[in-house]
């Protein structure tokens, strides 16, 4: 069987060149590294669901490819079964680490994202895009490998397209094809979870004209590649996690996000997917956001469900009973099954590719992407608001300080509540690691910003489907014309 | 084939012995009548669609019964599938009519909800509650005809179950049982589209406990039962019904509510599904609750586009781009989206009952009725912001005073702007209609009131399994209480 | 004394020629006709408040022209509680109304945007517009007489300004100037409370450039002056306004919008206050609008009161406690006090003009036409959602079918709850009038549109101060410029 | 003059003896720790604004008690005009200091919520509480010193009393009563800016009965007195204090709280304000939360300033027009002037109470609360998503990395947009610290919970009244009353 244990996947993180820095140190191990080890324990815990009973039909599925039984994260969507199954496997992931995992999330996405693009390429310009890649995913499968996704670019100066930077390398382009592969040179930023992964399936950031056609490039490689270097960005009160004690309150989760430099990365042929096409870029997109942007709705639905459950666990530690908060809580409660509904429903209204791909409906997980940039917000607050002071901002002293020899009774006295004081103190730190903490996912701008999503929204809502409704109503016939836009 | 037409409709209607009243008269032809000639036109549109072209496949389905071709509206739900086809089929309905066409909806959700019921008490009970459903409903697919659904009773005081009441006709009960029915009496209110309807179906408008027995009680009536009195409540602008010209600008749909007074009618055993089976009567209503919240998101979608329609053609109207209201537009698009998309997934995510019912998700059902009850509400604010002064209320002179011989030059002068005056006047209308008046659907209360829903959301939302991920994540074993409510 | 009796003021009314239509039709006694006694009624509670004892010092104020006492309708806002003392009194006239009496409100603000207006050109153009404001005001305060303001043009194509129209009368402009006076033509639209107005006071519609100076025209008359033809718009449910009982559920108020053709209609130069002098056009509108929209935050609380005291007694009579709707009752009150506290802060941030007068705060006054635009609606919804089924749209029979000697009983036996019939049914006729009948105000687009209020709050926010506080925060000295705005 | 420079206010911490303990180590010395340091330059920016010319008039006005200047921190609010003064000097702090100096702003509250209420007690009760109160203040002028407000208490298990709790001490209470002073015991926790102040003026943290009257007690203590130990809490990044360069975007700014524990501290009499007269505990706190809730409306809009500011600039940095941001940017405005203005209204509102004090209106300061505890946020989301990835969670390199001689290079090159990428950096790292990190003030919980802001507006808001105008508007005279709560 192809599915891997933690213990395995770990060792096999072990074993790639250290290539990853962070405030200003190579991290030498990834799985002991304080800063990266959080990550890894979270994406672990898909290994080991996988491999259990009660969530191993969430996390794996039957291969279309070998009829092997692999990682959900790994195989295609082809039906509206499959990708309902990819929404709650989201919320369940978030459920049992508090986190994004994003490296066998965002991978998943890419790949998917790929496979009827190449199918297409491959029919209409003579490629074999589409072998390549599915060589390489029955080596995926076989391997039960983590990948992270990376598609946004540094992007410079967001007025101008690639090619017109002042800068070429702001975003990654073909600087050499050779016959055996190509070089490729600049850097993906923001991308999430590569500590945790073992290869970084690289996606174009955008969807280009042919100025910017050695911009269009996909492709896969080791994430200790040649060339290849990461650098971890720093989030809220990331220095805890060298710390001892509750003041990391999860252990077994975390969420980084890395710069990847490619300075001048060579990547061999049979690992290339796309490479000038620029006329597919778009569609690359489409079929990249459509599944992500509707299956992050299961996510931030997952850590939804960890807030309602932890400002359950404090009112009653502050010797409240949660039926004083009913209203908060249903507001929880719908906010996190609108977006994972919303995902299921672009899910189930979706539509077969001849790639054998499942399309998710792209007007309903456009929409979806607007709720995920608003009502997690919401969640947050209103779990803050039940928790009282403690859980807000700066309210609690440090695990130091709680077991200090001198004073420490003083400030577990004082926090004794309606549990131990210790319990009280754990419950808080989860809130605010979950509201303003480093549990906090980047569910704004990760997988594009809502910005995008309302231009797409626009353009696929139907409106003059809508207005020949209403015209059809009262009988008007007039013909009324849209004026210039006024200035 | 069992579909009617419109005109065959119709007649079936003029058959019916007049026993509706309003404005202190008996509306003798419900088709030509001002009062519902408007809600029977809209009903009509339901069968001229079902043998159309474009929309056959959205209003149409197979009997599971006799394989015939049959209204979706009289077809049991047995599917996912179904399932969505009803969301769709309510969203299209809306987007023909403008409308609730409440009649056929109402008595379509009556029937699902007892198929199971019926199923599992006659296996329970030894009844045949469920063959005598089947009988009816093979007749009723013969026949084409439309149902009302009734369900809500006057109640009386609400702090009072039914045989509390001072009056024990506040809610429908038996008075009677012989040999071969029953008699019932009591009020049902507020009941959509009756004029429209053939028969009418009974449910219990409650939960019973033991007490309540009588009023546990189930069945379908012919409209013009002897006892039976019909009065239709009024609605805005009801008198303008009777008049000439765009006040009215809807002719192919309208909504009507009306009182059924139930004055010792006799109900032939066939036709009833259940009679003082009181536990049976919770099943009942989540029977009826969750497919009826899910879809209702549809209809308030259809409502939707035709408001995104007519405000795109209002800003024309006024010389204005659409472009000018995006954010506005694409409100309104998230919002028709959301409840419509609410639905599919509660749709999506049922399960199959041994009856062969199919039985939609409870929790995203109700889920949905909360966004029922709020987001139409935006998309109307939205649709006024958008059309400017001239449909807001009480901002446009009456098509008497629009073509009045003396002055109605002056309106029409002052009204043009970048379409006729005519045209503007008519959508500035017809958002006046959908907005604030006659058109507006009742979401809010019908098929139940969304405090009602979030009772069923926090019993259904799975707080103690989000205790439980909360507390794994931060290895938390400590029993925490929860304490009494605080008064 | 000035102030007039409601008799007085009635008969001052009935003394007016006759020159308003509705259906077709001379309203010859506006005092007495179904179409307007309503808000007739509305603005003699004004008449009666301030005579009374328990308003007097609500309504009435000192003159600072004569010192008599005077309508503070008529009075110029000379200080902060000046403008705090119209805000408390806009939602008195509301509390006494459930309406909008809006012959009293926009005429006050029209002659408060004029005096600072006239002492500026008077001073810099050396005109006499000032005094004439002054001499008419003395005879205004005089005769305690009711005054509409007329700011909205007909406007035609809204991309259009009022000279390039295709007909130049789509705008109120000066067509002959005469040495005793001018002579002007074109519509104003939607002019609130002419039925109960003796004059009219307009205002230029915008802010015009020299191309459209002869639209640059401000002056007062007589309702009944030649030339002048007033079409009274419809409304929700208008009609009913002739007939009898509790359908038309409040006697003393009502709103009404008409449409006023001026046709050539002569104004004496003591009458002109603005004739061609468009570079003031702006400020008049500045010193319209922001004492406006401040003060109609009042307006929209005032009648937010009403609804949570209409929602608290449907509650009642639905034998429910109103404890049960803490959570609504609570937003409803928070959307009350915020509209009025924002009008209350404008006025108190404001600041001393030379002519005397206050003026509003410009920021916070258009703050609150954003929140006047969206907090009554939720207001209105939540009224609905406490009332029940019964208040909602078309679920309320007629006065004609509650009375009915035949089956009227039947309506009121199943009508009662915890309240008699009649009085709930009452109750919930008031809900319907107040959120989708004829007392809904025209709280969007009166006074101008919220996009319009948008662009000043943008305008007047003071972001590149803000910028400067956030460079100073982090040390920022780096030039970081505006790039062009993105298509 | 009274007033101290930044340099003399430093020098006087210094010489406090330490008592207050973070990360387990004694803080020696307040103004250079950097856990503490940041908190004492914000408050300095105080001690600098009021000697400089731009904002003197907000930081200072003139000693009611003896006629000097005066910080205005250490003054009592006697008009309308000093409330609003204390809103725009929240207001300029914030904006200053980009967060809350709590230790000048608590202090004043307490103060001023004890001068009418030790008015009202010698009165009645023949005490001399007020003259003690007024010469601590002249001495507090005369040396210009900065005080902590401490109100809330550890409080135990929420649904106990003070004295029902197993643990007495769980809130702060009199142990022994001497003749020349109290005794006290307990803990005062989360209070804001201990750090940067001199004194703390205590005051009972809730409206006590007979059985409670030994927590009935307001005093004002040296930071340093015998028995009184502080622990700072912890707070999102807090260790990057010790770091070096822009991580910590803003060294002249920081919010701590502190929890402070009375190890039986005595309190000399002669700063005693109330000691068991429980019954004035309730006007203690009403005289409290109103100007504190008022005036937090001006805090947090300071902050929403900023969060303007910021947005703007690093939209521009990225390379984009903030005129795309139009409509996001409005609402932000609006945010904050909601929060001030209705802070505003609440002041001018007010009433004055017979010790000179004036008394900010109940109702509106309570809504503001409301406000405070939503809006802020949503401004906060709104700035992420302006900012685009690089300012939300975990997307930013670290100063460390930025730097790094081997790959800061790297870094440098790809952080590069449309400004410098160290400006871009800065920027980014402000967003974060105000949306996410240490700048994050504690406005929800902070002075007290919405839930009891609600508690208040529904006791003030003046329901029966409301219903008195709806029973008016219809003629309604029968008595309708409330039933019982259903459970």
């Amino acid at each position: 069987m192809a599915l891997k244990t933690p213990e395995q996947y770990k060792q096999s993180l072990k074993k790639l060149k250290p290539n990853m820095y962070k405030f200003g140190k190579l991290i030498t191990d990834v799985t002991t590294d304080p800063n990266t080890r959080g990550t890894v324990e979270g994406h672990a815990q898909i290994y080991a669901a996988a491999l259990g009973t009660e969530y191993a039909d969430v996390f794996c599925t039957t291969s279309h490819l070998t009829g092997d039984r692999v990682s959900r994260y790994l195989a295609i969507l082809q039906t509206a079964d499959d990708m309902i199954a990819n929404c709650k496997m989201k919320r369940a992931a978030y459920n049992l680490t508090g986190t994004c995992t994003g490296a066998r999330c965002a991978g998943h996405a890419a790949m998917n994202a790929m496979w009827p693009t190449t199918f297409d390429m491959d029919k209409e310009l003579g490629t074999n895009y589409h072998d390549r890649l599915k060589d390489w995913l029955r080596y995926a499968q076989d391997n039960d490998i983590t990948i992270s996704g990376a598609l946004t670019d540094a992007k410079g100066n967001r007025s101008l397209s690639p090619s017109q930077q002042p800068d070429p390398d702001m975003n990654v382009h073909i600087v050499e094809v050779r016959d055996n592969g190509i070089v490729v040179r600049g850097a993906k930023v923001m991308i999430c979870g590569c500590a945790a992964a073992q290869e970084v399936f690289v996606l174009p950031g955008g969807a280009y004209k042919d100025a910017d056609k050695d911009y269009a490039v996909s492709f896969v490689t080791p994430k200790d590649a040649p060339g290849l270097t990461l650098v971890e960005a720093r989030h809220p009160s990331d220095t805890r996690e060298a710390e001892e004690g509750f003041d990391v309150p999860v252990k077994i989760g975390g969420t980084t996000q890395a710069y990847l430099f490619f300075q001048d990365v060579f990547i061999p042929k049979e690992r290339v997917f796309l490479a000038g096409e620029c006329k597919y870029t778009g569609s690359v997109l489409a079929n990249f956001t459509a599944p992500y942007r509707a299956a992050i709705g299961g996510c931030v639905a997952g850590q939804g469900d960890v807030m309602a459950g932890a400002a359950a666990l404090i009112a009653r530690a502050n010797g409240l009973s949660t039926k004083a908060f009913n209203e908060k809580l249903t507001q929880m409660f719908v906010n996190n099954e609108t977006t994972f509904a919303v995902g299921v429903a672009a899910s189930a209204l979706g539509r077969k590719h001849p790639s054998g791909a499942w399309q998710t409906n792209t007007l309903l997980a456009h929409v979806n992407k607007v709720h995920v940039a608003t009502l997690p917000y919401e969640t947050k607050r209103l779990t803050q608001e039940i928790a009282g002071g403690i859980a807000e901002i700066g309210c609690l002293p440090s695990y130091v300080d709680f077991t200090n020899p001198v004073y420490g009774h003083l400030v577990q006295k004082y926090l004794k509540a309606a549990s131990s004081a210790e319990a009280r103190a754990k419950v808080a730190r989860l809130i605010e690691w979950l509201t303003i903490g480093a549990g906090v996912p980047g569910c704004m701008h990760g997988g594009g910003s809502p910005d995008g999503a309302k231009i797409v929204i626009r353009g696929s809502a139907g409106l003059d489907r809508s207005i020949g409704y209403a015209r059809r109503l009262i009988g008007l016939d007039e013909a009324i014309e849209e004026p210039a836009a006024k200035k």
